[in-house]
């Protein structure tokens, strides 16, 4: 290893365990976790083979008291979960690589709803969320119940072959971190008080794991320096200091991040900056003399090595670059820092999870499809019989699956009837907040332009006869599609009555340029996705009056998922956009709309020069009829992305995926395997 | 069989197969489904061993394309799925009961989220709920891929031992259902227009099942009548008649009732009488010769022995009855009619499954618990060497207590400190809409009444000396909780500032008849559930001009789990009542109180003369803590109920009966099985 990020490739002790590299995958979650342990294991095996010196699991449960079903975590309340945690750490350590697990007691973040537990927490409580439920302050007992739960999971762990077992103290969600917190912790025992005393928990967590199973495995300690909520919370300049002070040399490890969760992952349209947490962590390293591992959606191995260098961090930890890129470590180790795949901080990983269901990923298609599909990110069947394909349609549909039909050898050609290659990639991209989003198509169209086999037509549309004309037997229309102007949608299946001198947008118009003149616009999000919002944001910032008319109770309420929707609807409140939730555009007319409540059907009107109708999109499927019906001598003709069915990029990205791997198959094949399904054992336990 | 309910154990026959009595257990979800197909089996199986003839399981998803995750439904993609199944079906048969299958493609209802599959609808349409995400038009060639996929999944359902069969058509949230419904199908081709077009889908699914099952199976429609939702939707009296009209002879069976889902199972507070469907489904029995089952939360023998009579039902439908009370039958059929628990008609077994964990009951502790703690609705263990209990309170956890500790054998003494039994059930029950929670007391008293074991004692306060001096040695602790004066609560986790001479209201002072005077009442929402909507209500209804503060974004959040909040919120709405959602109440002056922005912290003031507080509870410890300081020669110490966490009536009651089965266990017995789990298998598949 001799190349400019070699730092990088150091091996790293922490404490009786070595990394061979500096590259360590944080817990994240996944949405596999105990109901899916070897679509887990297959997700963390390819990190370790894609050259993470480090992998860990997700937050896992020690106890039914912590409970976080019907999310999908890990899950160690005793000795029957073992064997699926070995199939993790063997799938790590088949490459090299070191095996971590995150203990998490959730305190009154966890529910119970499974185990029907009653809830514990440092002080009595409401348990986190909207139920009608509360915590019980745990007693003396409790806490010596807790820490005997920490120690039994802490030895299993071993035993499943973990080398890296944590004790967790972040996000606001685990009883190490509701001890530390005073907000959560009004006790007056020993427990309670001094940071001394709200420290004690995590102080005997560490010891009693450190006793356990410190002869054979590091123990690391992640730890939320700042609860980035002001003077009134914990910052890293004070109490959060004080806690790494306190603690310097105790932990093998130290696992540093910011809470909540969203500040944590926040997203690129919110912290668009790679190393946003390098400020709040940069001063571990003064205080101790353990290794230090922190996040900040790293992707550019300069900034990695540079971060070593200073004596910032030892070990450079992500969780969402992993995830799109398996193999960044060894594209970096292999000097292939352009093939990187670079994450576009959109969250979809995280909606995954937030949703009980696997993780996917925006930039990589493969993610999750590791063990169901045996879907490799870096490797694809070789082509068949077939020699040549046309794909029609260069957004991120087109070109992830021009990009995939080219690596397998095929001779691709792709005609993209615009002049620039992206599609809604692009277009979204120049969106406020949303230029990570360009990523998408900034790393396939790189790909493509190296590859012999590929030819790419700019300003090329393509008529059903030019295609049979071409000659190419193989066609993939990625047509992609149009945002509605009738207004039809969820809220009005048949569309809305429009007056025929109203001014009416669409989402294209404001991506094309097209903006609504100032003075009133009201935007009528009956998509529930992320557009609408980013479209208010925009036109209040030009000055327009805007009002933003939802069914839902919130504005942008699938943006919950990724993590966002606090904070968009407190910018578009600070930004002086009008909300009127619970409503949905029922007509428009030349001078205004009305607005129908979603409970009781009463209407209102709204006085406004513009409107911008964020409902559905059609499908642009004219070729693809036209080819249908004429197939000529076609033997392959098939939708994919928007033009098939209309979701998010992510979506467009994995149909083009899943087509190129699926071409040469029979439907038979395709149809009688589905995928590989981890179903409940009939006859244990 | 010779009592005045005999016509209730007639069998009937159903196509090809005859059930041996009435009583049908019309498809529920249960929460337990394709992740917990033991459990599955043990909630099915205890109906068949109650006396329900016929039992049948959940909606099904039949392809990967109606794929309903996170949530646990049926689910029979492929074969690998028919040895869960098949568990079911014998756990009925054992019992000489009839197994039903409700398959199911859920269309544009279903997001795929596990399956990554796109969604399937009539018409171009977003999906159901908040998602970005578009269902795709089908297509012929999709439809006859529905079709194969119906017709296989029919078959792999009698090949896992079913011996009914449906074809699913109602709760807006099958194909079938959207193909009927002009909302949801513009279609301009034979499947689309007129009713017979709309009809077209659904006749060719019976006809399908019919010619694949039929010779053995009894092929049944369920079909929702009318959507509750006014002349433009579909009618009883109109489209839905035709509906019965058309297919009338061609079905085995017709399952009948009314949509959505929120009007077929209508809670008690917005459906109090039982037979609440029979208005929009008594037409049925005089268009088809075919038996007919219809649903109505029917808990009274004699109105189901009625309905029989007068020819309106030949088969007595039921869901949440059979979950409250599995041997209802069996109770009738041995004239126990008076040890019938009856539905309270809560759903929170529906609150259950939209939480995607296991069913619950509030008034059938041992619902969901059947297989995994081997739990049983009428038989306990009997007592070990222990003679006496002690129960203290008699709340919904104290009577369950007592009266599970009587049926032990204990000598039970249940000493209640107020002038009458019940608690919170019957202080809640109370207040409008809510007097079926007194069915919780009900059914307990009655039942403790009976036994010479149990002895009951009102007005008998005890202190830890008069405990000690009654020398019983075995002590449970049910003395409930308090709602709190000092606003302390999730969005105020120290409390609130409150002015000494504001006017502050708790829930208990409501039900316990102090109500604010007339005037301007701000009632605060930390609670989330279903509380301080109904008090809201009944303040509005008292003429207070009442204005509702909610940290939430909708009113009562909680109780969209239990498929009411919409009604909530569109009834206080309609009441006058001011609502402040995404607000939590900041302070608490004399004349008004301030109320901060959840999203930006920005604070309103809210004139008013009175101030509700429905935030968290105080537990009554008192005497726990007193006992536990001076246990003197007392061998056993419980706090159950809300008093160890408050929550639900449904926790509370929960509470008690684990209490009741765990004494005498020792705490390792108890901590080292905890519950029989259901576990992915680790090498199949």
């Amino acid at each position: 290893m001799a190349n400019r990020y070699s730092v990088l490739f150091e091996p790293v002790k922490i404490g009786p365990v070595e990394t061979r590299n500096r590259f360590y995958q944080v817990p994240h979650c996944d949405g596999m976790g105990h109901l899916r342990p070897r679509a887990e294991a297959a997700v963390r095996g390819m990190k370790a083979e894609g050259g993470w010196g480090v992998v860990c699991n997700q937050e896992t449960e020690i106890h039914p008291t912590s409970d976080l079903s019907p999310y999908a975590e890990g899950r160690l309340w005793d000795d029957r979960d073992v064997p699926a945690l070995r199939l993790t750490t063997e799938a790590i350590h088949a490459h090299g690589s070191l095996a971590g697990i995150e203990l998490a007691h959730n305190g009154q973040s966890a529910p119970n709803w499974l185990s029907r537990a009653p809830s514990l927490a440092p002080s009595e409580t409401a348990i986190d969320g909207g139920f009608p439920k509360q915590a019980r302050a745990m007693d003396k007992s409790d806490i010596r119940d807790l820490r005997r739960w920490h120690r039994d999971a802490a030895l299993r762990a071993r035993d499943a072959g973990f080398d890296i077992i944590y004790v967790y103290a972040g996000h606001h969600m685990t009883l190490a971190h509701h001890f530390l917190l005073p907000q959560y912790n009004d006790r007056s025992d020993e427990y309670g008080g001094s940071l001394e005393n709200r420290l004690r928990l995590t102080r005997e967590l560490l010891q009693d794991t450190l006793e356990a199973v410190g002869d054979r495995c590091a123990v690391a300690f992640r730890f939320a320096v700042d609860e980035m909520a002001g003077p009134d919370a914990m910052q890293s300049a004070e109490e959060g200091r004080a806690v790494v002070e306190l603690l310097a040399e105790m932990p093998d490890l130290w696992d540093v991040n910011v809470a909540g969760w969203p500040n944590d992952s926040a997203t690129s349209r919110f912290a668009p900056s790679e190393g946003y947490q390098t400020g709040y962590i940069d001063f571990v390293k003064q205080v101790t003399s353990k290794p230090v591992v922190g996040v900040g959606r790293f992707t550019s191995p300069d900034m990695m090595a540079s971060l070593v260098r200073k004596g910032v961090l030892d070990l450079i930890g992500a969780a969402r670059p992993s995830i799109s890129d398996p193999f960044l470590p060894e594209k970096i180790a292999q000097d292939r820092v352009e093939d990187i795949r670079e994450c576009i901080g959109c969250n979809i990983c995280v909606s995954a999870d937030t949703l009980g269901v696997p993780i996917r990923c925006t930039q990589n298609p493969t993610m999750g499809e590791e063990w169901r599909r045996g879907w490799h990110p870096e490797k694809i069947e070789p082509k068949g019989d077939e020699d040549q394909a046309l794909v029609v349609g260069a957004g991120p549909a087109g070109l992830e699956c021009a990009m995939q039909l080219a690596r397998r050898g095929y001779h691709v050609t792709l005609a993209e009837a615009g002049d620039s290659l992206g599609g809604r990639a692009l277009r979204e991209g120049d969106l406020p907040g949303l230029s990570a989003w360009k990523r998408v198509s900034d790393y396939r169209v790189a790909d493509l332009r190296q590859r012999a086999n590929a030819e790419i037509f700019l300003e090329s549309p393509l008529s059903a006869a030019e295609i049979h004309e071409l000659g190419i037997p193989n066609v993939f229309l990625a047509t992609g599609a149009r945002w509605r102007r009738d207004g039809k949608g969820r809220s009005a299946r048949r569309g809305l009555p429009i007056a025929p001198g109203a001014r009416v947008f669409t989402p294209d118009d404001i991506m094309a340029g097209r903006l609504p003149p100032a003075g009133k616009v009201v935007i009528h999000d009956d998509d529930q996705g992320y557009l609408a919002g980013v479209i208010a944001g925009q036109l209040a910032a030009r000055g327009l009056d805007v009002t933003f008319v939802t069914p839902a109770p919130v504005v942008s309420p699938f943006t919950a998922y990724t993590l966002e929707q606090e904070r968009i609807q407190a910018s578009l409140i600070e930004s002086g956009v009008t909300l009127v939730t619970g409503h949905a555009v029922s007509r428009v007319d030349e001078d205004g709309c009305r607005a129908a409540c979603v409970y009781t059907g009463r209407e209102r009107s709204l006085d406004c020069e513009s409107v911008v109708l964020v409902t559905e999109r059609e499908r642009d499927t004219t070729l693809h009829e036209a080819l249908r019906e004429a197939p000529g001598a076609l033997r392959h003709l098939q939708l994919i992305g928007d033009a098939h069915a209309p979701g998010l990029i992510a979506d467009a990205v994995y149909s083009g995926h899943k087509a190129a791997r699926d071409f040469e198959r029979t439907p038979e094949e395709i149809d009688s395997q589905l995928f590989r399904r981890e179903i409940p054992a009939l006859n244990e336990w």
